[in-house]
């Protein structure tokens, strides 16, 4: 396996870690040092002062942790409310502490998802597509009967296609049944297809339909050119979401969601409207300034994390040229595997790779084969990859993306892949 | 204002903080390094493993931060899929870099919660006691017509009682409605207010409803004996709620949720049925091992964050001890605030307190001043505080409870209010 010639980011280096977290421990103790010193309820500040404050793009060279510490203390810290002053008496506490820092360090850190038992690794990938959504529409009250699962093909890539959706949209609305929402994903968990969201967004269009394009995973990659004409009609979307937290370097949780018409989310999710004013017998809210936003009506709960800080930092600590280096990075990496993998006559590449997804698996033996190939590939303990089912067939995910993945990760994973199924193959 | 006779426990300590977080650090530091030295997949470890190795109980008295690393690093790595391992291509990343892990420690460390824009401060708090509860129902399809709020008086301390939820209950079924949830308040956001769990639940259990008890804020107190009371009854809920980032020195967020019946849950959020099996074409589930819990089918989203990393870790530096002396510092600094209030005629405590939540008023004055009053308290910047409406009267909160706060913090606030208040009385 040759070398690449990727830039060098190393995202996750001990030794830059260790140096960039000091300096933040540093700066909180000061800051906890210091917090009796600031007016506790933010000052009087117009809405909008941070935003005018800020660049109007990230910056494309990264810049060292020190100057983006600065910052925050000369244009964030003015422009809070400091909940941890020993004089906060207002809504309800909210404790910080040396522990539950350090508690939030280790689970920030460490960033595992326990969303599962992993010792049943056959259980949970077949669910990953659609099985959020799917949840959602239940809770809202939509019967599952009415949920729609278009099919797709290999001709497609296993895409949506405008014309499977529309046939699917016309055929309820002979029936009498109302179209609502329609997803397109710009890479599908399961093999990284992409729909085509200007196709889709004509059909929703059409029926008064509210559009969401997903593209939690590949969303990160449209930072570099070559990746944004997958996103064309996205201006047709009623709302985008992309996850930062899974390929765009931000630790555990950090979901983008943008959305045409921030009324739309407010109309559903404000609870200003009648009820309480008579109930609780209190004044009308105050109108807010222009331009402030009380997030509490986006979204279901009141309280909020400050998730935009860690993405703030990520775009100032590597840049614009950084992250785009990060993305090529892992593509590279999986267009080596592929090219590996299409090379070996055993193996074929199943669905068109797009971006650092390779779905791949053992040409004979079929799906018992493959099982076991990847079971004893996982119980090596030396890799960890998981799989799908398209079309009825088993076949194998290499997901690349993460922050210490090197070249030589890959190449001993193929290896492994490689000497496992000659072993199987030899057992026959 | 004389000393109290207080535990010592500074949670927030500058010092102590520095050096917890260096070492925790340092820890993440040397995980980094031989994380592609661990089996990427968890190993097969039986569900229930680490449950074993835990104790009954938290400990009494708290540890230093490096034996609770000695114990994650023996007794949790081993059981954790490593998805910052190199060799990790499962699922999908889910990136962590040191940047991003510098911008979450900054937002855990700042520990605010940015839920609305608090330039418009009269605008809050009448909606805290229920707004989210009212969301959620209006979000699985229940109409506001059919939402009901019971009013309450002086006399129960304007907490729910037995009659007038059972006469609500019993009107609305004579009305052919079907009554579905109830939702009792141990500690309500407003005043503080305990609703009767026992006889909310007797009238629940008469109807087949589902009784929720909300103990966000309150439910802290219960490591403390004296407030156990409050939970009486508990044992009639279907689920009972608490929010450790409030008082329990976690920070944001966590939230602890017990249910009576888990399958509760998860036959209203698991993913597995039918649809699925039917539309992948894909096997069924393989059967989790007895005692594996998949929590993707506790909540609505897949993932998840380890938030019982930081609980654990409070519980562990702390001890029981540590938060019971937590809790009794601040309950005693607000029974020295309403004691300081009771003996100043010109004002009045309105509620009785439970906790460390004290609401009062100027007697003179009526609403105008009492709001000027708030207004330019916390124009000073030296506190900040809330307010309530109580049966159409505005009132002052002073919710005790910040990490960092002594009792000259407390005993600063009351000199400013009585000072403020002076002030506007002399202009009259």
């Amino acid at each position: 396996m040759g070398s690449l010639p990727l830039d060098a980011l190393q995202p996750l280096d001990p030794d830059t870690f260790a140096a960039d977290s000091s300096a933040v421990v540093d700066f909180l103790a000061g800051y906890y040092r210091d917090v009796d010193k600031y007016p506790v309820r933010a000052a009087d500040l117009e809405p909008g002062r941070l935003r005018r404050l800020l660049p109007e793009a990230a910056p494309e060279f990264g810049e060292p942790a020190e100057r983006i510490l600065a910052d925050v203390r000369r244009d964030v810290l003015p422009g809070l409310t400091h909940w941890q002053s020993p004089s906060f008496f207002a809504y309800f506490p909210m404790n910080a502490s040396a522990a539950g820092f350090a508690g939030e360090m280790l689970s920030v850190g460490l960033n595992v998802v326990p969303f599962m038992w992993v010792a049943s690794p056959a259980a949970v990938e077949l669910e990953a597509t659609h099985a959020t959504f799917q949840k959602g529409a239940r809770l809202v009250g939509i019967s599952p009967a009415n949920f729609r699962v278009v099919p797709t093909a290999a001709a497609s890539g296993y895409a949506l296609t405008g014309a499977a959706v529309r046939a699917a949209v016309e055929g309820d609305v002979a029936r009498g049944l109302v179209p609502l929402y329609l997803c397109a994903t710009v890479g599908t968990t399961g093999i990284g297809a992409v729909d085509p969201v200007r196709e889709l967004g004509e059909v929703a269009r059409r029926h008064g339909m509210w559009l969401h394009v997903d593209a939690a995973y590949a969303g990160s990659a449209a930072i570099c050119p070559e990746y944004q004409g997958y996103l064309d009609g996205a201006e047709l979307a009623d709302s985008v979401s992309m996850n930062p937290h899974k390929w765009f370097l931000t630790n555990m949780d950090c979901c983008c969601l943008w959305v045409a018409s921030p009324a739309a989310l407010t109309a559903a999710l404000s609870t200003d409207p009648e009820y309480l004013k008579n109930a609780g017998g209190g004044k009308p809210q105050a109108a807010a300034g222009a331009g402030a936003i009380d997030y509490k009506d986006w979204q279901i709960s009141l309280s909020r994390r400050f998730r935009a800080m860690k993405l703030w930092f990520v775009l100032r600590r590597y840049g614009a040229a950084g992250m785009r280096a990060h993305i090529r990075r892992h593509v590279a990496m999986a267009e080596w595997f592929e090219r590996a993998v299409s090379a070996d006559e055993r193996f074929e590449v199943v669905a068109k790779r797009r971006f650092s997804l390779v779905c791949f698996r053992l040409r004979g033996g079929g799906d018992a084969m493959n099982r076991e190939l990847l079971a004893a590939v996982n119980a090596s303990g030396r890799v960890f990859m998981t799989h799908f089912v398209v079309e009825g067939k088993f076949v194998i995910r290499l997901a690349v993306g993460g922050a210490m993945t090197e070249m030589r990760h890959v190449g001993d994973a193929w290896e492994l892949v490689q000497r496992t199924a000659e072993q199987l193959l030899q057992r026959r």
